[in-house]
């Protein structure tokens, strides 16, 4: 018995007996001795004993015969029972078992992880927590949760929340220049379900998919999952460059873009190459996926209308989040689709996981409504192009010799390039070894294309902290040897 | 213009002119007039015309040479604008986009919909949103929805928000019988999101996946869409009957259960079946995928220990969801998993669509734990028994002719069993036509092996409004000529 267990003493009790008996240790038909020797032996009253006994017999395990005692059971008894192959295998006999090949995959596939505790995180897509107006978010979130109707607390509706929906067009018209119908927009529980359920939607396993390289890893995982293959498109100073494409390649059942902020080398797509992109898609009859990530942090240069636009809808999807604009724990997205693909796009939604909480969908489309989001965004703006300035100044004076870093005109993480020699990956696990938390740029590559790189992001590190932040990094490399 | 329109003038003027490059209308190069005279022509400000050509003009589609005027821009301008294919397509020319097969396949699936301002729902899964404690609900979320931390507002923990694993360790542990650590649990949006996943996980493309027949639809459609064949093992009243399998069958990748009440036919397993599966899938080396969906609702007899504990959680993965036992839009729920495959799991879920919001995670967390889960679902299991009551009273009474129904120990609806010759999907899209929500039986069958009958819900109907309720449904039947 463990005294310190949180189990009640009869549930324990019950399971030891049970398991004696799914072993084989209790054999059927065995007499048991009575509750009030057992519990004496146990030293448990007599009441917790009958109380154990009474689930063993409910459930079939032991019976009881009047005036004769309790015996264990058979109705559950088989060859199954004794067999040894019930025994707790070892975990090697297992083995077998999760051998599915995209099982493996998804094994193999290491996801950046960081300790939000430990001193000095860079991670490129942290946002600026201190930021958020967690008051107004706490009245929203209020209004809405003690409502008790079929509405806010049955299944959520398909294509998601109406109000949320309209706010979401909205503010796509108002801040974006997107003219987008509610009827077009689904609401998804972030940028990387929809990716999923487009994938899931748009192609069949053994299809060609393009994708920007180096581009947005969770993206390439739900291609690969989808059993897709992936032919990497590089990018330039103008965004992906499809005359870089080789001309016999097969076309592409999809292209992946981000040309609001090229996900991760943070350029912007120039119009024209937005325009190759278009033509790409009506001549080959592909889609486009645009996912507009970061396109409300841009600190330089005005935003290019989106190819969504320029296309008016018909071979683009544009996908969005509000993880980056308003906080990462809301899982709250939402993509805009040619009309006549909504309802395939919600089933696919509802294959893999179903849309959002209607709580957090409703109180989203108030914070949108109420003008809460555009102050966000216009003060995270400022904030973090301050925070950029910081960082790049401490980059320059502390670490110029080793790293090389330019201004992003948007976005939340700035390219460090590093000496040809380095290994960006090894590096970027040294330092997370030490607390110091980047990506390395080389996990956003299928070839190795590009020099090694670390995405040092800026936008959750206050200015006034940068310069003991960076510090904290030199003194990370130094003590793994390298000369900065 | 459109007054009317929510969109500022300026930008809907905007839009025009930019169309009208885009389509070629207004080909590079031409000269505009001044924006006086354009305002004067169109009725509108002067200043909202010079709006309107700066953002043109710094997006690149006009330039401005001082003292000259402005004119259409080239920084876009190639080939691809002035050709045909950039005009707005027929939507018929784009039949060849969505045509992927794993596409056509989630088009055909209907999702059975229903208005919730109908007047009479008997929708299965449609849960009694009366009884749950929603100002208790409003203080736990309130309780954190003004944390400023990166716990609660950065992304949320890849295995779930580990005070919410904590609580439902406990909560199977003291509820279920279910000895589980911690780190064997992850937190999902819900069973569809476990069960996409666990395909995703476990299979390839091509695999043989066994199945109760009947089954739970968005099972077998996460099946498919991960590209397994699915095998149809029959339901007794014993539960799924292995010993109905051909000997001479490959061994299937997993077999899917629903064994604490089959869904849809909502028998429990015996002990002895139980004990079959653990052994079939130790020879098989095979998974064991157990739903526990409704095993907190049970009116009558005790419930039996999981496939989980019964296998000591080697072959088998335990899934469960608050979805039924506090409300639908929670999107929250959990698997039980061997601890070696908890990081594939969780990179699945990650590639899928990721894990719940963290706010609604931490509120159940603090339900479960300060034992308001319990008392509802003692509440839920009291009410939900007084309506199966009513409705099995209303039905003899008012449709005994018609449709035969039994009481189910657990769960939230009952069979309807129909006379022979009618056609159950049929019959309810005719009811749902006028507002009376049921499911068919033949939904739930990959082969029509069972006679026709309606899923008939009861957990969302007050009992004393069951007799209109019923006599709505009759009224319904009469007016489409059935016999009743």
């Amino acid at each position: 018995m463990d005294r310190g267990s949180k189990a009640p003493i009869h549930r324990q009790i019950y399971t030891q007996i049970r398991n004696m008996i799914l072993t084989g240790d209790l054999p059927g038909g065995t007499r048991l001795p009575s509750t009030r020797t057992l519990g004496m032996e146990l030293g448990v009253s007599r009441i917790t004993m009958v109380n154990a006994f009474q689930i063993l017999t409910s459930e079939g395990f032991l019976r009881s015969r009047a005036g004769d005692g309790t015996y264990v059971g058979n109705e559950w008894l088989n060859e199954a029972v004794t067999a040894p192959e019930v025994r707790r295998p070892e975990l090697s006999s297992r083995a077998g078992l999760s051998a599915s090949t995209r099982g493996s995959d998804l094994q193999r596939q290491t996801s950046p992880s960081w300790n939000p505790e430990d001193p000095e995180s860079f991670v490129a897509s942290q946002v600026g927590i201190d930021l958020f107006p967690t008051s107004v978010w706490k009245r929203l979130i209020g209004r809405h949760s003690e409502e008790q109707s079929i509405e806010m607390l049955g299944y959520p509706e398909a294509l998601g929340h109406r109000p949320l929906r309209e706010a979401v067009a909205d503010y796509l018209r108002d801040s974006r220049g997107i003219d987008a119908a509610v009827e077009q927009i689904v609401i998804t529980s972030g940028a990387q379900q929809a990716i999923n359920a487009l994938m899931l939607m748009m192609t069949d396993p053994g299809d060609e998919v393009w994708m920007e390289e180096p581009g947005h890893i969770a993206a390439s995982a739900a291609m690969l999952a989808n059993g897709c293959r992936v032919l990497p498109v590089p990018i330039d100073e103008c965004g992906a460059d499809l005359a870089q494409m080789p001309n016999e390649l097969p076309a592409g059942r999809l292209m992946f873009l981000t040309p609001s902020r090229q996900h991760p080398l943070g350029v912007q797509m120039s119009l024209a190459r937005r325009m190759d992109w278009v033509a790409w898609a009506n001549e080959q009859g592909s889609w486009l996926i645009e996912d507009d990530c970061d396109s409300e942090l841009r600190y330089r240069g005005s935003r290019l209308p989106s190819l969504y636009e320029l296309d008016r809808g018909q071979h683009v999807v544009h996908v969005g989040s509000f993880s980056k604009i308003m906080f990462p724990s809301i899982r709250v997205g939402y993509v805009v689709l040619p009309e006549d693909l909504v309802d395939s796009f919600a089933t696919a939604i509802s294959v893999t996981g179903r849309a959002p909480a209607t709580l957090m969908q409703a109180a989203t489309a108030d914070f949108i409504r109420e003008g809460h989001l555009n102050t966000h965004v216009r003060r995270s703006r400022k904030t973090y192009a301050q925070r950029q300035e910081a960082l790049l100044r401490e980059l320059r004076n502390q670490l110029g010799s080793f790293i090389r870093a330019e201004a992003v005109d948007a976005g939340m993480h700035v390219i460090g390039w590093l000496p040809s020699t380095v290994d960006d990956q090894r590096l970027a696990a040294q330092l997370a070894d030490k607390g110091v938390y980047t990506y390395a740029l080389g996990d956003y590559l299928l070839e190795r294309s590009l020099p090694p790189a670390l995405l040092i992001g800026f936008a959750a590190t206050d200015a006034g902290h940068m310069p003991d932040a960076v510090n904290y990094m030199v003194r990370a490399l130094r003590h793994d040897g390298y000369s900065c």
